[in-house]
């Protein structure tokens, strides 16, 4: 949706899904093609534009940039492309850090539950978000002669990377870790939760609670 | 290193390393930079060109495609690219899926593991295999208009899906499935084992044993 909006694709249909209903609300929905493969496996999100269906994340971000209006959000050179795809791909395993340390109780049944993995997934998430840290800490990387303030975007100006990721720190803030161990991302998170694209594209369900958990506390 | 052999990039240096002991030779490894943080965390495949060092396998392919020269791994079509660009996505899935079952015990402690663990990895690892069974089955998919014959490459021409979804595939067989139930997967894999790209680059310590597994064997 961050992508639809710097496109200036404004005014596309869309529907929110509950996480937790995903299979029957998505047999429900129109205008997506409920024989598709993938929805049987209930994957969100899902996008879908003229007869083409994309609904992996990054493959649907990747595929609107064939559209020439709006911002561009793949750069130019090949030294910031590299940038931005490494950027934009390990976002894809802070996902998975999060998921797993946030969703344990979800996605591991009861008697599968160990506090050694609890343990080792929260270590993990930790040198993750370090991790993340440091990009933001010491930008411009690999001697890159990009003239970017500290701290402001994950690859020269703000591009898929931020797109991909941005929406995973701001889904960890809102877990509660201490900010004083990570601020570069919570100013990273002060930049960009104002930016249009990303400002009307919030997810409704946050602004009641934007900060209730406390599941990343000590992390 | 498809990649790198479709766009006739042959010769460069490349290093064979041991994923069990990863941290040591990635250490010893001339030629990459050992302070650049994601080394820490011992990911491979790493991928180094001028300044420029990418590593994980789907940003370093997108990278490569600035390179004028060689094949073309982008389709030109927007619908092209949205299959192009869903399989390759997808194919990070099939990978994860792949490991969880294949490298259980290499990934879970002792005391952490439970055969309901193991079912339910191997039957979510049966669902994908038959959702890419499907995929092959259906093409063209979508109704577009593309004349290829069923079970030849993921999104039209040999693409970036088949750079990165081919040796999930190759791994899965090694592991001996019932190749009885996936016809279609069977003939994708001995249509592009000979491709000279594939060729080239396959893995050294396959070659003696081709297929001396079966830890899929029932899947």
């Amino acid at each position: 949706m961050i992508s639809l909006e710097e496109k200036k694709l404004q005014g596309h249909k869309h529907k929110l899904l509950a996480f937790e209903k995903r299979r029957a609300q998505i047999s429900g929905t129109k205008n997506v093609n409920v024989n598709y493969n993938v929805f049987a496996f209930c994957q969100i999100p899902a996008f879908k534009h003229g007869d083409n269906i994309v609904n992996e994340s990054a493959a649907a971000c990747l595929y609107l940039e064939f559209k020439s209006q709006g911002n561009k959000l793949i750069p130019d050179t090949a030294a910031e492309q590299a940038v931005m795809y490494q950027r934009m791909m390990e976002g894809l395993t802070l996902t998975e850090k999060l998921n797993s340390t946030i969703y344990y109780e979800w996605f591991i049944p009861e008697q599968e539950r160990h506090e050694s993995a609890v343990r080792r997934n929260r270590e993990a998430l930790t040198a993750e978000l370090k991790l993340w840290e440091g990009y933001l800490q010491n930008f411009p990387p690999f001697g890159l002669c990009i003239q970017v303030a500290a701290g402001s975007y994950l690859a020269g100006a703000f591009s898929l990377a931020d797109v991909i990721v941005f929406p995973n720190i701001a889904c960890a803030l809102r877990f509660g870790p201490s900010v004083e161990r990570y601020p570069k991302l919570a100013k990273y998170y002060s930049l960009l939760k104002d930016r249009p694209s990303i400002k009307n594209t919030w997810p409704p369900h946050w602004l009641p609670s934007p900060q209730g958990y406390d599941t990343l506390k000590n992390i």
